[in-house]
């Protein structure tokens, strides 16, 4: 079977927790069989590895993701990656071109489906039944169809000809309102999860027709020039020879407080004590402890991006707040590791300072680098590392300092696990004040 | 008017704004007129200076609120500082000793009230009466018994022989519960709120006769042998000859998280914003941003010490588990300034280390000192000083670094307000690693 996970963007719908560089799919809030956590993105890719173990799987992203998963997922994983938003049937094209790029066949057929919902065994033996009924090849697109547990006013509907467990689509309906949902119910209406199977070439002739190519490199050079267009719009609408497959397993969209706690395995983590509390989930990601009392039907998460305290009804409306508030991101997950912002000061003539901790695991090693606007004071807290200055390099380790100097080129490598304190000064602290020049580091 | 503030200790029950050493007092939760805040013992202080401007004010307490106490009083304020915890008894005479020692009359009186109720300023011209009642001489004690407003468990009760404005006290009642209390509301009775006059000479003989001193030196220099006892105990209980006068003003204890925001000026302090809360006061002190929604009667602060999402009503039981989760002090103020702990990280090995921010205000220094079990790297985020290390005097500014080996005698002088990152990194990073040395600043 071949898989393309569709990863979305990053949203404020779950401040703290997700930020500009960090989305749902890489919080580790679900406890594996074996008693480590895992993410949205590691549990859907283990799944799909255990119900089909020679399943290609293909995630179709954006830059920012690329780090947080290889990390999560290991450095084997295919990633088509977006140069920029252009909508879904753009990157569905790419992904699709990126398969053919890989070596699968045109005739082949490959399942779409998103990274975020939580679902269990039963939707990927579903995924696999989209995948044989496309290979029959009885339509074009084949769907799947989620059975409503309520009328929801969040999804499109999916209203098929008949009631069997395979059927030919009738009619899409857009996000209805809850009246509206409860009479597409009565008619037999499915949820339009965005899941679909077709032959790559299906979707590879759209292209052409589209955007003048279906050859991945293409579609890639020119990828902000490409038409902004969703899938639903370019082939679903477009398409009389559709299918429907019935799912009526568990399937839960998590994308917002309201329901995201709904599916974690503990009732707090971190550093955290709950007492007396009811229907309230804790999460603290700060070091300093937190305690909830008497708390209910609410949410609590602190992380370093924000504090958020919020009753699961009314989280609803944090979209807007939440992007209000939203600072710098305070913690992202980058291809050597990771950094947590401690402290950020702003003083009146500018003079800004930035504290951050840089976790550098084992064996990685920041690119070589200069800022222009900024000197950078580095404190070595734990482990061993070689630090390249001007194109020299000295050994470093736990209580050693360096001094890097605006435009001062500078890299640093773990022997072992690097834990640096590092005190940004300057007018302009930004991630986007770098320069990177090319060094290879001695075996 | 002479008089004692008995300025307590710090306790859980506040956490995480109070910790070991920042007790509740020194909070700055109330708005003055001039729209700047001020804390209770500054609010206290102020309201005793309208009233009296020539009122002499001692504050008695431990060393370890000395620092705060000059920060917020200034460096005028007389504090009587107990050299360990003993006991009501021992405090007031040590105090008492103190004011004569300061050149007032064993023959004049001083009235002793604790620091912490939150009182207006008819409470103030209650405590002149309490000074003239005691100079008249009618009684050897004056209490001040304040008329209840519901039957409280939480207090000692005065029994009055009649209702008189200034009546003898017939009986004293142990905090009773609330159905007891409901009888002695009905008797007339009245709460003990801990406030009194006397001759200075009344207590002293008393100090004599159980401590066979009423010098202040000899108080002092024996305090930690001196009997555990508390005032009620050695003085209350023990004299016949005590009149109560009547307060019917607001008195308000704020020592619980069901109390304080009561007298809070603010919902929302720092950082902060609420969004639908009802009753819910938020206090942020950490750099990140906090969102409150949709949640009622609570209290969510926020501090370097740690976080606190509380049901009012259940809050009271806050005590126990705030000593439980209680981290090494995160947050002090000091007679130079102040520091926060931005990360403290203690591995397997024991290989710890500690980043602090300092805030060291211009002309103030750090002591000259040296650590046996750590080394520390201090980076300049903002400021200019004087950096002392070994003997050598060297001039520092914004951007710079300094490593302060384990044993090296260092010391740092502001010139002008001074911002230090310090990562301190060794086997044991406790505040009591100290040695000081004598060292003169040049003008």
């Amino acid at each position: 079977m071949n898989i393309i996970l569709l990863s979305g963007g990053s949203g404020t719908r779950l401040w703290p927790l997700s930020n500009e560089v960090r989305s749902k799919q890489f919080l580790k809030i679900f406890k594996a069989e074996d008693g480590t956590y895992e993410s949205m993105i590691q549990r859907m890719y283990r799944m799909i590895k255990d119900v089909d173990p020679q399943a290609t799987v293909t995630i179709a992203t954006s830059q920012n993701q690329v780090a947080s998963i290889h990390n999560q997922l290991g450095s084997d994983v295919k990633i088509s990656i977006e140069p920029c938003r252009r909508d879904t049937f753009p990157a569905i094209a790419l992904a699709t071109s990126f398969l053919v790029k890989n070596g699968v066949s045109e005739d082949d057929v490959v399942v779409v489906c998103p990274v975020d919902p939580y679902v269990n065994r039963d939707y990927f033996e579903c995924l696999k039944r989209l995948s044989d009924e496309a290979k029959s090849g009885a339509s074009k697109l084949t769907l799947m169809g989620i059975e409503p547990t309520f009328p929801s006013p969040k999804y499109g509907y999916i209203i098929p000809e008949t009631a069997e467990e395979v059927a030919t689509v009738r009619e899409f309906k857009e996000k209805p309102d809850t009246e509206t949902a409860r009479g597409y119910i009565r008619q037999g209406a499915l949820w339009n999860g965005g899941i679909f199977a077709y032959r790559l070439k299906y979707v590879l002739d759209i292209a052409k027709t589209r955007f003048h190519t279906d050859r991945y490199d293409e579609l890639f050079a020119h990828y902000g020039e490409l038409e902004k267009i969703s899938f639903d719009y370019a082939v679903v609408e477009r398409e009389s020879s559709i299918r429907v497959i019935r799912f009526h397993g568990e399937w839960k969209d998590l994308g917002t407080w309201n329901t995201l706690p709904d599916a974690m395995s503990d009732v707090t983590s971190g550093n955290s004590t709950a007492v007396e509390c009811e229907n309230t989930h804790v999460i603290n990601e700060l070091s300093i402890p937190l305690i909830a009392m008497g708390i209910r039907n609410a949410v609590v998460v602190a992380t370093p991006d924000g504090i958020l305290v919020a009753d699961k009804d009314t989280s609803s409306k944090l979209k807007g707040y939440a992007a209000e508030v939203a600072l710098r991101p305070m913690y992202e997950e980058r291809l050597w590791g990771e950094y947590k912002v401690l402290d950020y000061q702003v003083d009146a003539n500018g003079e800004n300072s930035l504290t951050k901790e840089l976790i550098i695991h084992a064996g990685k090693h920041l690119s070589y680098q200069s800022h222009s606007s900024r000197s950078e004071i580095w404190t070595v807290a734990n482990g061993e590392g070689e630090f390249l200055l001007n194109g020299e390099i000295r050994r470093v380790s736990r209580g050693d300092s360096m001094h890097i100097r605006e435009g001062e080129k500078h890299a640093i490598r773990a022997i072992t696990e690097l834990r640096i304190i590092e005190v940004q000064i300057g007018h302009e602290l930004v991630e986007e004040d770098i320069v990177r020049y090319p060094y290879t580091w001695a075996d």
